[in-house]
């Protein structure tokens, strides 16, 4: 790896901002600058919205992050968490036409993260909170969708889920089950696992189990947080108990968002026939496909490029954003974020369908506007658009 | 003006975020995103200080507004600044290479604007407050110099005075005479009014007689703020009272930055002989040049394009900021803003200096980079370069 450390030092910083007119002579300074500028403040003054249209906001998004949980990295604090915003915004552009701006914190206090969101937010079509550590995020996510009329979207949460969702509705076709019928093992309740469970139950899943390191969440069981308990609440309904093994055991899914080697191919084997198995640690999987193959695994994903079916954000996150954009939205709706799976499964044919073939890939250059598109129209049906 | 406004509309946004590296295949993907990325962020988090290797910092400056007090627009907000903000970023480019995020914030408290640029910080080599009303302006710069190692400029109070300062050094060159003999009458004690007195003073001016609405401030004098308070004790030595009028009879050059119309040609030649006049306010100077000629002044300049000796910020801000990203500095001393006004100055040389040429060009490509060496340079000698 010691490339793209060689990379990022000969790249000296991954986005850069430029102008998008002219500055060759004082008449273009008259127009871009003063005294022309003048106009477009005063009709924003007397009209806010007139801000989508007389400066880049209609097209900018702020990347957040107060680096507690970056990649796998853990908590190394917002300035070493920058080259992953550098990089997300190259990613908002490539696939979203999105004009992404980093912004790192010197603070992990929940409420100065809300305040500081609160405070830039005139500045920004959108927030993407990035790689902030539960149950921190929950609060900060939900504090600002009250307290701000643009979509607010933590990817780590929502970004994962919908792919997570997508995933699971074309690998249902592939092992003829329902959605209503099955039963998904969730390992890890952090930000992912907690926005997938739900994700999941408002998509129709017949049951979720869910386990962290202490093992099965029931209601009433120690070690558990605010989320924790709401998850509790939301899921397990035989009020099953037990570690990893017990929490597979018959279980039609695995989404693993936890951490690497926990799960045995052996477990895997004591899942109902059939079995999928969404295994995203990164870089190491919970099980490494040969092993959940082994087990016996039907459909198996992975957060890696090497292996099939990468379950990647990125076929989320730049479509969500434009589609948002585009509509002026002013929320990212659990509708919008339905479509947004639909639209991404639907990319995968029934006659392209195989177990190796269940996502489209990244670099699928229809991705993007599909999800645009699916996202925007269901701006407009929630009712959430302003344009 | 209208056409102002067309083209805005048309731009859709003056500035944009791009990429600097190729997102095509997986390889790319793995260098500039997850797993590569990691490599950068690890280094960072053991050295903060290759945040300016990895990531954009090193050439990524904020350019912060609460909307307080925009051009001559006043209180209009900050998202009706945004098209100032996006201007700036434009000229921050054009003249500095600089990449400039504009920042537009929706509080106007000076402790939250204090707040959330200490917690934005570590996203930026610098931040350069903009359009920020006085006295507030003053305590935030004074708080983000303490909390910051990053420099922290105010354009419209410093970019102004050094401007200022590089006017009147080439100026007393045409009137033969020297600065600690000449007596400066500054109308307007806001942010540019204060800053403009201070560099004046550090540069050994005589003098300065400073008047607001209510007339010539002394101590003691009702209706004074901190800052004028302030400015009362440092300035006026022999106690002088009265109006405009009053502040400007005897003097040796008139520095306008409060409002149009304010200064008849016959209080011009109550100055004494050989008069200097910078009658800044925009778009209507405090006398226009016509009027002060028939005053008899010596050497005229305005805020304005259209006549000969535009005082203009862009002289300044984006070769300081580029000098001191340069020199990594931590923060922007007296010396180096003295530095910028002697480089501007330096700019016209002794055969080429008339009445209607004592500033080079907005447009001088060689403003800039020269502005940017005495600001590394000086950086150096300071002590406060950190590369």
């Amino acid at each position: 790896m010691s490339k793209a450390l060689d990379m990022h030092r000969q790249w000296a910083g991954k986005i850069e901002v430029v102008p998008r007119v002219p500055v060759n002579n004082a008449e273009d300074l008259s127009l871009a600058y003063t005294p022309g500028v003048a106009q477009p403040c005063l009709e924003i003054a007397k009209d806010a919205s007139l801000s989508y249209v007389y400066t880049r906001r209609h097209n900018t998004v702020a990347v957040v992050s107060d680096g507690s949980a970056v990649l796998g990295l853990g908590n190394i604090g917002g300035v070493a968490g920058m080259p992953v915003m550098e990089g997300k915004c190259v990613l908002f552009h490539r696939f979203g036409g999105v004009d992404a701006v980093p912004i790192v914190l010197s603070t992990q206090d929940t409420q100065q993260i809300i305040d500081t969101c609160v405070a830039i937010a005139p500045s920004f079509g959108g927030i993407n909170l990035e790689d902030i550590s539960a149950p921190r995020c929950f609060v900060i996510e939900q504090a600002l969708k009250e307290k701000l009329d643009i979509p607010v979207f933590h990817d780590d949460q929502h970004g994962t889920a919908i792919v997570v969702l997508a995933a699971m509705t074309n690998a249902l076709k592939l092992v003829g089950k329902r959605m209503q019928d099955i039963t998904v093992t969730i390992l890890g309740t952090g930000a992912a696992g907690a926005a997938i469970a739900k994700l999941l139950l408002a998509s129709g899943v017949g049951d979720i189990i869910m386990a962290d390191r202490t093992g099965i969440l029931y209601p009433g069981r120690e070690r558990m947080d605010f989320s924790k308990q709401e998850l509790a609440r939301l899921t397990n309904r035989n009020r099953r108990t037990g570690g990893i093994a017990e929490a597979l055991r018959g279980s039609d899914a695995l989404v693993g968002v936890s951490g690497p080697g926990t799960v045995t191919a052996q477990m895997v084997s004591s899942m109902a026939p059939h079995a999928m198995v969404f295994a995203m640690s990164n870089p190491d999987p919970e099980i490494f496909p040969d092993q959940a193959k082994l087990g016996g695994a039907a459909v198996i994903g992975t957060g890696r490029s090497d292996y099939p079916n990468q379950i990647n954000n990125v076929l989320a996150f730049p479509g969500i954003f434009r589609g948002a954009l585009d509509a002026r939205a002013s929320s990212i709706t659990e509708n919008m974020k339905r479509a947004a799976a639909q639209a991404i499964a639907d990319l995968v044919s029934e006659q392209e369908l195989t177990a190796d073939y269940i996502l489209p890939k990244a670099f699928d250059p229809r991705v993007g506007e599909a999800v645009a598109k699916a996202v925007r129209e269901q701006a407009y049906a929630d009712k959430v658009n302003r344009i």
